[in-house]
Parts: C-alpha cells; sequence; structure tokens
C-alpha cells in the first residue's frame, strides 16, 4: 500500500530544524509494510499545503502530516486541511477540558492562546496527544486516510505509537516485503561493494542497496514473497553470502547502535572499560552511556584536555608529553594504561589528536588521532589521519575508538 | 527567486537517513535571498526521480538535487537525470585522471565500479567533487538552473561551499529580504508568545514563528522591504521589543549554539570550568569541546558514573552518598566543589540524576536531575523534573546544566 508523508512548517525548508519527524515515520510505516515512497516537505502557507495535500491525495492511500498544529498565529495546518476535506470548525469542550488539566498537571496557567486548541474540524476524528496541547486529526475518504500531527517530535512520537500504529497494523499492506540491514564500519562502500559484487547474480529476487552514513556503509537487502517464511529464508541465505565476504567490517544488523553492540559484548564476558579521552572531549563516554543499564560496565571517563590532567589524573609520565607530545602513541597508551590502572577495569581507552582548527604543527596535521588501547595482557596504539572537520574528526574518532575495542574482542587485532 | 530541492535515497523514505542535506542547502538558500518553497524526497527509482524533477521544473527557477551519484547499482540518478534533460551519456578521461589521482593520494586501488563515474551527461556542465569520486552536474534550460550532486554530506557540502553558492551568490535573488533568529531557552513557546503577543501589532511587516527546538524556542523575524537598511532596521526594533519581554531566556543570535555562547562569557571573562557528570555521561564535556579552542577554558571533564569515583577521583564524602544517596542535592553540590577543587577551576559544574529506563526509586522517579554549581563565592544545586526517555533527559540535563552557567555568569541566579 502506497504511502506518503507531508512534513509542514518553514523552519524545515530554511534549515532550522533538520526533518527528523518525516524519518521516525519513514521507518515505522516501512517496519509495517508500508511503501513510503515520496516524502513533501512545505512551509506554512496556505496555497503549498494545498497542493501537498491534493498531489499525496491522488498518489497515495495513507498520508500523514505533521507540523503546524501549535497555538500561535503561523500555524495555519488544521484550518487549511478542514477547508481540504470541506469540514466546518467546531469548538469542543472535552478537548479544552483535557487542555486545562494538562496545564494543571505540570503546575501551570494556560495561556489564552492555547483555548483555540479546542476548536477541530467537524469531520476529523480526534487522536488525544497526552503531552501537548494540540489534538491530532484522522480524515477518511474515498479510501484513504490522512493522519494530522503535531510538529513537536516527543508529541507526534508518542501519538504514532499510541494510537496510530495500532491502527496502521490493523490495515495491514496486502502483501509481504521482508528487509535486513547489515551495518558496516571501516571500509569504504566501493570496497565493500567489489568485495560482494556477485550478490545481485545470486540473489537476483533481493534489492541490495548501499547507504554510507555516520559511523560507515549500511547495505540494505529488500525481498517480497509469497510467504514471511520465503522472504526470510531468502534475506538469511544472503545475509550469509555477505558475512562471508566482509565479516570482520560488520557490526550488527537493523537499528544496532555501535555502542549497543560492544556494550552486550562487554556484558557477555563480564567486562568493564575505563575510557580517557583528549580530542574526543566526552563523545566516547557519552556514546557509552547511552545504552542503558550501561553502569554495568562503565565505570568513569576522563575528559583529560590540559598536559595537567593528563598528569594528574592519569599519572602519564611528564617525560612521555615532554619527549613526545601529547599527540604521540607513547602518551595514548600511556593513557589507556591510567584510566584502566585508576579506574580498576578490564580495558582501558583513550584517544588523543588534533580535532582542529588550531593546533596542527609541522609534522602533526589537523586530523591527526591516536587511540590506545590496554587490557590485562596487552597495551598498543593506532594511528589515524581524518579530515580538516572538528565535529567530524571527534565522531570519526570516537567511532574509530569504539571499533577498536570491538576489533580486539573478537580477535581481528 | 523560487528554489525546491529534491532529495533522492531509500534510506530517507524508510527513515535509515535522517535528511540533513536538505537542511543545510535550504539553509544556504534562504541565507541568499531565494525562497526555498518545496523540498521532495523520493526514493532510488525512475519514475519517482523523473515525476519530482517535472514538478519541480514547472514551479521554481533553482533546483538542487542530491542523492544516488554513487558507484553502486542501486544509484541511478545520473542516468534519470540525462533522460530528463535528453542527453547522451558521454565518457570523460580528465574525470576518469581525478578519480585516479583521488585513489592514490588517499593512497588506494580504485576499483572498478568508479570507473563508470567518469561518463556523464553530453549537455551538462561538470562540478568538481574534491573529496570523493562522484562528480556534480550543472543543467540550464529554458532559465531553469538544476543542480545535480552527491548526497555524501561531507561532499555534498564541499561543492556547495566551493563551486554551487559561489554561482548562486551572482545570480541573486531580486529582492530584499532578511531575517533574524533569536534563540531561547527556559520557556514553552506558548509562554513566550504571551510574553510578546502585541507583537504582530507593532510590527505588522514582520513575519514571526516560534520554532520549538531541542534547546528551546527560536523566535524568527523575516521581513521584506525596499532595502537592506530599511529590512535590518526593521528587524533590529522587532529584536529589541523581544529582548525588551524575554531577555533572560535569550541566549543568542542566528546560528549561536548555547556552547559557543557560554564559551564566549568564560572567555572575556578569563573564566575556566571543570564539569563532573554522572547522569549526562560525558555530553556535558563533549558540548564545551565542539567548540573550536576549548582548551582555553576547559580543563577536564570528570565522567564519575560509579560512586567509587566520584569518592576517588571527586573527592565526594563517602558519609553523603550513604546518607542522602547519588543523586541528591548534597551530591551534586560536592561534585561541582569537588572537581572545582582538582582542577584549580573558576567554575564546577555537575549532574546526577536518573536518565533511566531502570534506576528508579519511590521517591526518586526516572528524570530527575540535581545540577551542582560552585564558585569561589558560592555552590548550590537546582532540581529538575523531566522525562522518561534516556537520551532526551541526558540531552535536556546537559543543555540545563550549560544554561545554569550562563543564568550565573548573567546574574539571573
Amino acid at each position: 500500500m502506497l504511502a506518503e508523508i507531508i512534513s509542514v512548517g518553514d523552519e524545515l525548508l530554511t534549515g532550522i530544524s533538520v526533518n527528523s519527524n518525516a524519518a521516525f515515520i519513514g521507518e515505522k510505516l516501512a517496519g509495517l509494510g508500508f511503501d513510503v515512497h515520496w516524502i513533501t516537505t512545505v512551509g506554512d502557507n496556505e496555497e503549498d499545503i494545498i497542493n501537498a495535500l491534493g498531489q499525496a491525495y491522488n498518489r497515495a492511500s495513507l498520508v500523514i502530516l505533521t507540523g503546524g498544529l501549535g497555538p500561535t498565529h503561523d500555524d495555519i495546518t488544521k484550518k487549511v486541511v478542514s477547508q481540504f476535506f470541506d469540514s466546518e470548525m467546531v469548538f469542543r469542550e472535552e478537548i479544552l477540558k483535557k487542555i486545562e488539566k494538562l496545564f494543571q498537571k505540570m503546575g501551570r496557567k494556560m495561556s489564552p492562546p492555547n483555548r483555540g486548541q479546542a476548536e477541530v474540524p467537524e469531520k476529523a476524528e480526534i487522536i488525544e496527544n497526552g503531552i501537548g496541547t494540540a489534538p491530532g486529526l484522522a480524515f477518511k475518504r474515498e479510501g484513504r486516510t490522512f493522519f494530522i500531527l503535531p510538529g513537536v517530535p516527543a508529541e507526534m512520537r508518542r501519538m504514532m505509537e499510541k494510537s496510530i500504529l495500532p491502527i496502521l497494523r490493523k490495515m495491514g499492506s496486502g502483501r509481504i516485503t521482508r528487509s535486513k540491514i547489515l551495518r558496516t564500519v571501516g571500509i569504504p562502500e566501493s570496497d565493500l561493494y567489489q568485495l560482494i559484487k556477485d550478490f545481485p547474480d545470486r540473489f537476483p529476487e533481493i534489492k541490495l542497496s548501499f547507504l554510507p552514513q555516520a559511523p560507515g556503509v549500511l547495505v540494505r537487502m529488500v525481498v517480497s514473497g509469497l510467504s514471511v517464511e520465503a522472504c526470510e529464508e531468502s534475506l538469511a541465505l544472503g545475509g550469509d553470502m555477505i558475512r562471508e565476504k566482509a565479516v570482520r567490517f560488520i557490526y550488527g544488523e537493523g537499528n544496532a547502535s555501535l555502542e549497543n553492540v560492544l556494550a552486550n559484548y562487554l556484558f557477555d564476558r563480564k567486562l568493564t572499560i575505563g575510557v580517557a579521552e583528549s580530542c574526543t572531549g566526552g563523545l566516547i563516554s557519552h556514546k557509552l552511556t547511552n545504552v542503558a543499564g550501561s553502569s554495568g560496565y562503565f565505570n568513569r571517563g576522563i575528559v583529560a584536555y590540559s598536559n595537567e590532567a593528563k598528569i594528574e589524573i592519569l599519572r602519564v609520565p611528564e617525560e612521555i608529553l615532554l619527549k613526545h607530545g601529547a599527540v604521540s602513541p607513547e602518551t595514548a597508551v600511556a593513557m589507556a594504561e591510567g584510566v584502566k590502572r585508576i579506574s580498576e577495569t578490564d580495558i582501558g581507552l583513550s584517544t588523543t589528536g588534533i580535532a582542529g582548527p588550531g593546533g596542527a604543527t609541522p609534522t602533526k596535521p589537523v586530523g591527526l588521532v591516536f587511540m590506545g588501547y590496554a587490557d590485562e595482557k596487552r597495551s598498543f596504539s593506532e594511528k589515524y589521519l581524518f579530515g580538516k572537520d572538528r565535529m567530524w574528526n571527534k565522531e570519526r574518532s570516537a567511532v574509530y575508538a569504539l571499533n577498536l575495542v570491538r576489533r580486539v574482542l573478537l580477535g581481528y587485532v
């Protein structure tokens, strides 16, 4: 069944906000077997919203629109959608009661603009918001279903989970499509393609695509078939072939994140880790603690930005810093050993490098990063040369450091 | 001048990637005065790409398309665009040379699929990539200009900055539009609207909008006029009115980030800061070190996840942890004082809380966070109750902690 997403909001057109709502909805719909084939983004502008609604109406059976339901004067979606579906506006006392109750619960006074949010199109079914003041709307006509939701991500997500997805699960998609994603890190897209270039000949029924992303390249397989079992068998065989060729680059499947995968290895082996960060500035600790329950393996992280911090907390010998500099294999190893020792963990991990834009020397360019690893048996460092962009250097350094631990635990290093 | 963006890629429809490219391009075009009124996202599918190109051709004078130029079999954009502009494909030796050179520079062997990237539409002008293998394309017809760029963000961004924006600056937009954004934190959208509800009457020429975002609510003013001076005067007066009503919630303008604003205050006053994080797990240090030159005010960060780390490194007295628990105002203050003392900074900042989903007790729910602040003159804590979501609790805690320091430095606390 064809589905479309319409995102409304000036902030999406001018880059003030990134359209994460469409990504969230697309993922949920695809997971239920809907064929999301078109996403339209328009501003808070009557004519464009009407045109976007009209196009989606002609192409798709399911449309989810978000944005422009707020209490302020620039939010016009409700009015425009009512017009599109030839519906009068009515004031619904029970919605006002819910909004008033919500304000009570938050211990805040309701502002007058929120009163207008109890006015809704007569022809719409109401979808409860729960955490915000704007109710959602559902319209049905000529076999099409339109859901209109607020653009505030937390509200939209909750309404999708609580109200919309249960309805969509019942609607079903009428055909069987299954997909599988293998997530890689540490290999460029064209090299990966080269490794598995026989795939399309061996599995002509599977649509294969490559998606370069922040930590690495995702390989996605999509197959349609007569039964769930047939689809899943096909994907399993395809997945086996890719694993056979590229196993050491594949860290997980589906929505797995590198930090979650690593967390599971650490949990399974009952290992603990301490982290000493210089150029990544806390990002590795942040990633590791994004995992619920991370206190089970993560003990502490030291962001040792200054030389003093490296000496005082991590006990990096001053001679090493003087002789080799803060950005050196020797310092990386001493930091990893230091954090392992002071936190009494099984593993110590460190980064030291030049994130940029400043700090480069003739022999140490921006993007140069050393990673240190220490466990009971050995300590060593790895050298990387990333790019010129500070944020990108921090992100890649953090990912490669986590991958270093993964590679050690799997015996690849 | 009307502009549109087309994003091509299955990964954007199914939520595997968030469309950050469209946000980047939208921001750049809006900054040059182009009226970006429509963003279309379609999959790697011939019919949909053709339809998206056709619609954009009928509506806009400038179109920027990204995605689907990679070396793998699922990348069909180049072929489809050539077809749309009735152009033959030709093999260009000089492009192959550039690709070969790029591989040499990276010390990698070129894979055969990359050879195909030297085949380009005859009617297109070539836009050099510089860091990747896919060249960009430019087509001109009947007063419209189409740019076709790769979807890999780093490549797209570089090509926009180096090649496309200089061309667009010359094209000009033919009319004068200026905008200004004021960024707030710590006040809900409807309360903010209430504070400045006279604005539309006092400044009818300015279009005002409210954009709820991760750290707070952005207020955006847009005005069109006869001269740059008239527009900017109008925006300055409008900005003054908003500041008058909501000054303590406004942390910056335009693209300012809270961490950059705070960094400037710290630099100006020659203050240094040390951070002790429990529930934010490194995120505050990560944000502070995202600022280039942050080593000037940021000395070290301690991610003290375990009680042992709080005691050993931060010297939090064990009695406090035993009597009040790790998540308490007393521990927050002791952590802030501890990190200030061991790092010999002017300010110590701390967080301790229950990020969730686990760890709640009958008196300490998920989302409860204490922030500690210490300087030469005083120490205190603030209590917050955020929501149920771990990532959201980390993000809000980090933002509110940075805002706490900002509020202290401005004399609001």
